[in-house]
């Protein structure tokens, strides 16, 4: 995403009721800070919050948490919220490599929507779906975790859909053009500007096998 | 494939060396008709037989048998093999349906190119990587099997990607542009045709995993 820097973005965030500002303390207790206790849903790099904030109008018996490493980036979705009422939306601004520190054992599905690709193999451990990140979302999720992405980028959705056959999750629901399914969907920014360019989108939705 | 029906195309391939006429009377032998003792690989749908020929003289170390319906396009693999000593291929002429009655805990490895995506949901049972297909494999293969499918259809390769997770394949190796890839491959004639208008060639790799 090109990032255009923006004046006190961070007082700015910092100063909405749907900001996280301290997430270490409800490790464990996120469930707290929601009016309805329900299954929490997680957006890693939710930008400027499009999807989340469409997912949880769509599923209020859901509760949404986004986190983004860019105050600049997250400010936006924060002046999207304003003015709604939306009990089941808080966000985090907070870099991705922390996910372990911050949640334990409360996520039931993890979103990963256009994920940096990485392309470079000596950046194959900063991609969402890689062995490192695969072995912080063991200690995030609730039970059987899911995990959803979707990517126009072919090479980082090749590389999930092996990342997670080989972590044990099962892959429930595949396509390579997302627009041709009748797959329940919400856009992202991203997503919206390239659906015009006629471009295919690849989803994989996989849920993690019991232990035997 | 387009199909052009050949005189007596029966007879020329029945009186091939290269062809099995009688291949239920080597259930679980097929090991004997080789001259050397090693891995069984089948291609299912070989067509005119490019992979399966390129595949043998590239793998010695290899046995392998193509089998394909139509004997007016099996004719043409025989043609090619005609002048041709490669003690490391076999061919029949038989419906894949009846692959579990012909082949018996023998297989290493299954080839799956280009295979009809039948489209249609009502067809979906004649998709080779369908649950009647899966279960078939199963008393076809010796040990842990391996299945490698190249198609150019999106859609086929989903349902593939989603079948082989569910019946218990870790999927090894995954691209959705095989031709960017260093990964060995030997192309069909379809492939081959393909490939010039540009098209992209996606691929799967996937190992039975050990039952625990």
């Amino acid at each position: 995403m090109r990032l255009r820097n923006v004046k006190n973005a961070s007082s700015k965030v910092e100063s909405s009721a749907y900001i996280i500002t301290n997430p270490k303390e409800y490790r464990g207790k996120f469930a707290t800070l929601f009016k309805k206790n329900q299954p929490l849903s997680l957006e890693i790099g939710m930008g400027k919050g499009d999807f989340l904030i469409g997912m949880a109008e769509r599923c209020p018996d859901v509760n949404f948490i986004g986190i983004e490493r860019y105050p600049s980036v997250i400010l936006r979705a924060v002046q999207k919220l304003e003015g709604k009422d939306l009990p089941n939306v808080k966000l985090i601004c907070m870099d991705a490599k922390e996910v372990d520190e911050v949640f334990d054992h409360e996520i039931s599905t993890l979103y990963l929507n256009f994920s940096d690709p990485w392309p470079k193999t000596r950046h194959t451990k900063r991609r969402l779906t890689s062995d490192v990140f695969m072995a912080k979302y063991e200690s995030v999720f609730l039970g059987q975790g899911r995990v959803i992405q979707k990517t126009d980028n072919i090479d980082l959705f090749a590389y999930s859909i092996e990342q997670l056959s080989k972590h044990d999750y099962m892959l429930e629901k595949v396509t390579l053009n997302l627009a041709k399914t009748d797959l329940f969907n919400v856009e992202t920014e991203y997503e919206h500007k390239f659906k015009k360019l006629g471009a295919k989108i690849n989803y994989v939705e996989a849920v993690k096998r019991p232990k035997k």
